[in-house]
């Protein structure tokens, strides 16, 4: 690419300053724009990138004719009003996850961007990590033969959120997780929760999702724990993954381990021999250390330029969406299952 | 007790034998019959116990007007005929868990124990460990402030049974813990699962319980993890515990954690400040290592002498199997809420 | 073989019966005498197997013209008397480790086994697990590279041991390690231990060894640690093993790591680029689960039965005893150096 | 105090950024020099601090009478150069551990310090950390019993350093933790070590210190370790610390553990029953998690301030380095002891 793609990211607070560093140190972008509401912090981070003009006013950052692209790092409930303006003033658009707040929302601006050609990209951190990139590979190898289930757990002492219950908070991760590595739509959502410290907030969730066969997937999603833990099991008819995130290093084990099932006519008297416990070797695979945003923004930059759709698309962003909304409606109803589509 | 209590086991298989070996040990009891209906079985194990008469036929065993007290462990699905029989034969009975396999099956056995005026107890033998003692005493000194969840995991890559479930396999272990040291009746039962190896057997499930308030319980129940996993939460407003049963000693664990809530009248601008989470020490008290089921015979054995209810009687084996067909009725109806009473 | 090699085991105390049981189960051989001075003991083993002659006396068993081989398992002071009266009788032997008392004991009964062209064998069970011989496999097929040094760490809140210290309780395990997985002869042993409970007995010792090049091999053993650690590492130039026993299955894990060094001209300037650091993946092999002891038995047997010598024969227990001996007098003389022949 | 103590720190390589931050956040200092030889570093560090002057002479630094105090973070072999310069100008003095390259260097600048009446301190870090602040506190109140030894174990794939060798890189830290904690001076050294990727240059190394008593002192030093250990054992008559720093936040653990001996007439046949375990909760603190370094700076101000000794004065590092000198010597010897003083 000849010109570098000019970039103005909206948001200075905890996830902003994190894509501003990436965007600078990634030589196919300009970081041409940085917003915020806050002057004080606006300044602050401003402060190191002196060639970067700010400003409080998002519409000013948009009317810049030579800016190509933005990235959105505010809350959630913004997203949408954020990314439309955005689209409609012809950048292309990447967006912190959770993309939006509804369906709706998501349906919305992905057809805005299809209308105007513009990319549109949610920002499923996790997905771009060196153990979610491994696991991908080594399914779609067929290394785990057919997928059995998907069980995930992540929960720690967490800071209480007031806008958004654990579900919107924790839930991005996992199912983007899922949604990359298996690539399978769930046909149902039952989901549960609990509000220990605000009514209305959950603070603990349980999320189940049916398919149309016997996999099924899981998570447990929790701002309450003594202990912090952040695991995914991930098994197959052949072998199965071990996904630690706590650990430091060796956070994917693949096991060696399986079940084999033989029916065959005489099946009461012979059952309890046919089906067989296979135990082998485990491997743990080094992993690429990559800071995962980097490889996001390379994502969003090559996309831009090669004129594609991002592997997070905002496809991706409203696939995750309506499990999340999904998932609110089945807890509201006391566990309800909610039937997608 | 001038006496010695005259017993006699029925079930020579996985079980039995530790039940029988318990027995011969305890001082106020007199093991005086085995019965299994495997003569090879009956020979080997009887080997080892001269002293004590072998049929089996356990009708033969009941018709011995000199015989107290009868335990049974044999396959679920025989609790009900082998209990009920020996209910009539006015003997005193210790059931395995599960206790039966219906809730009609269990209020009929208590019915006829209770118009005998005879001991019935379930072996609900992680009640009787070191560790869930230990839970307990800290549950009821208030240790842990307001119950706020139970949640549990018994996972590992388990011996495929052919008649039974994951459910009914695992869960007998984690309801009756939870049912002692909670002590509570859960209003509903949502359940999820599925069958990877044959239909109709499922080998995955999760087991959710709802309370009259916001107290919740979660149970996920696994044959095919790559993991062993035995790990249960128990989270009160002031402490909060982790049970690790793979632990070699260190199985139980308190956390001075907390969270702190207060509410004043300005709520939305100081709401942040007003929920402040709460760490300290961790404390891992040391535990009772006798064996369990030294205390479950004794205790039956007490229970008989001193005519009184045993702690983990017919009512609690009832409270378990209630649960365990609620589970598998929402399995069966693909999640759907299941509410009790 | 035509006929079964007869077998008398002399020593019924901890490790006895585990022989025992292991010879009764091995088709090629015949239990034919137990002998125990404790007659209660003698009583209570012999019982299991009534077709096995008992005595308190040794010579009786040894005067038996139809015994071909005698295993001893008795306190290692008395190894010496016990395998002399056996090899002078004829038979082969199996002693338990420690070896013997003193390397003059040990050459002596060498000398009689290979003038009576008898089986000589020592029983260094941790050969025989394994984890061991998987770890002998990785480093014969030259998996690590160049070997650079073995450390292990052998500690816990042990069984006070009246009559022998530390060194000789526990490092007979971790030397017959090194011994079998290096295959080489150490030239010095520097030692320091210190007496906490007893005078005279060291309940912790350090343990090193040094050999004709840069390896090194060092060993931690303790009786009053807090916490139970057994772990070897043995680190190659090309990758690095650790061994941790207290890991249920997966006790072997292989890290493809390692250091590249290269020497150029200009040592000077160049040199911190030359040396780095190689991390890959980590593999934990499947290990044979095997009981070590039916190999112990095994390998006995088959020696004698193809007249050969065994793997861990008395040259392997001189080996260990050697060291033994020159630790325990560089710890009387406050951490010297003994040179080794 | 009235007025702010001004601060010059000599070397912006891997530690001095960290000094120079914490004093900057310390409301008792005032930073007014940074130094480095290094044109480009000092640019990029000075460029955060524009109200400190720079200079690359360390001579121009000194030479500045309106300062108070200098900090020392460059190679070991440059210490006492500087500090000398420093003190020879009238300037209190805080180095980087170790604090000199020999005894001798020690014992000159304290001699400096003194009849300057001025404050000398070397920056023992880990002293000043949450941990270790408490495992000293448990000490003195004495909980632990009579002390009996104190393990540590130091070892990772570290950097290779081609000025020092591990036991000048990694002992430091063990051996000043060691100091603060036990308070007591050794008498002798016993070291070994082995080079494997450079002549002369050790990368795993042993050292042992004995005492006038039984207590012993043993550390574990290694730049090539597949693992990453950094676990430190201290073992009492009545209680025991296990200090694991990998841990993130359950860095110690206090097991009260312990063996009780009584010595009575009949020694030979009563004895075992004398020596007996016990074992019984496990305890595991709440740590202070302010930046230890933190501490270190404000115990340096506090020192200078109120005109006394620093906790970890020029005599804690003279000892520190007294220990790395006979270190050095005995593996140089090959294991000999190297008696102190």
């Amino acid at each position: 690419m000849s010109r570098r793609i000019t970039v103005g990211v909206i948001g200075c607070g905890y996830w902003g300053p994190n894509l501003i560093r990436n965007f600078v140190e990634n030589e196919a972008a300009e970081l041409s724009w940085i917003c915020d509401r806050d002057a004080r912090r606006l300044e602050m981070v401003g402060r190191r990138y002196p060639f970067a003009r700010r400003t409080r006013d998002y519409g000013e950052l948009l009317a810049d004719a030579r800016l190509d692209a933005v990235a959105i790092a505010t809350p959630v409930a913004t997203h949408y009003e954020f990314a439309r303006a955005a689209l409609r003033a012809g950048k292309h658009v990447l967006v912190e996850k959770p993309f939006t707040t509804s369906v709706r929302e998501a349906e919305d601006l992905i057809g805005l961007a299809e209308r105007g050609g513009l990319v549109l990209m949610v920002d499923h951190t996790f997905v771009y990590t060196g153990a979610v990139r491994k696991i991908k590979e080594i399914v779609e190898r067929g290394e785990l033969g057919e997928l059995l289930y998907f069980d995930s757990v992540r929960i720690n002492l967490g800071i209480f959120q007031t806008d958004v219950n654990v579900v919107w908070d924790l839930a991005p991760h996992d199912l983007s997780i899922m949604d990359y590595v298996v690539g399978r739509d769930p046909l149902a959502v039952v989901a549960n929760g609990s509000c220990h410290i605000e009514q209305g907030i959950e603070n603990i969730a349980y999320v189940m999702l049916r398919f149309d066969d016997s996999f099924i997937a899981h998570f447990h999603f929790n701002w309450l724990s003594p202990v912090k833990i952040r695991r995914t099991l991930i098994a197959g008819s052949r072998r199965m993954i071990v996904y630690d995130d706590i650990e430091p290093t060796e956070k994917v084990r693949v096991y060696d381990k399986g079940v084999t099932r033989e029916v065959n006519g005489d099946k009461e008297t012979a059952y309890q021999t046919l089906v067989s416990y296979r135990t082998g070797d485990v491997w743990v695979p080094k992993l690429d250390s990559t800071e995962a945003l980097k490889h996001v923004c390379a994502e969003f930059l090559s996309a831009i330029g090669e004129k594609r759709r991002p592997l997070t698309d905002g496809e991706a962003g409203l696939r995750v969406v309506r499990l999340l909304e999904a998932a609110q409606t089945s807890i509201a109803s006391g566990g309800q299952p909610v039937r997608l589509r």
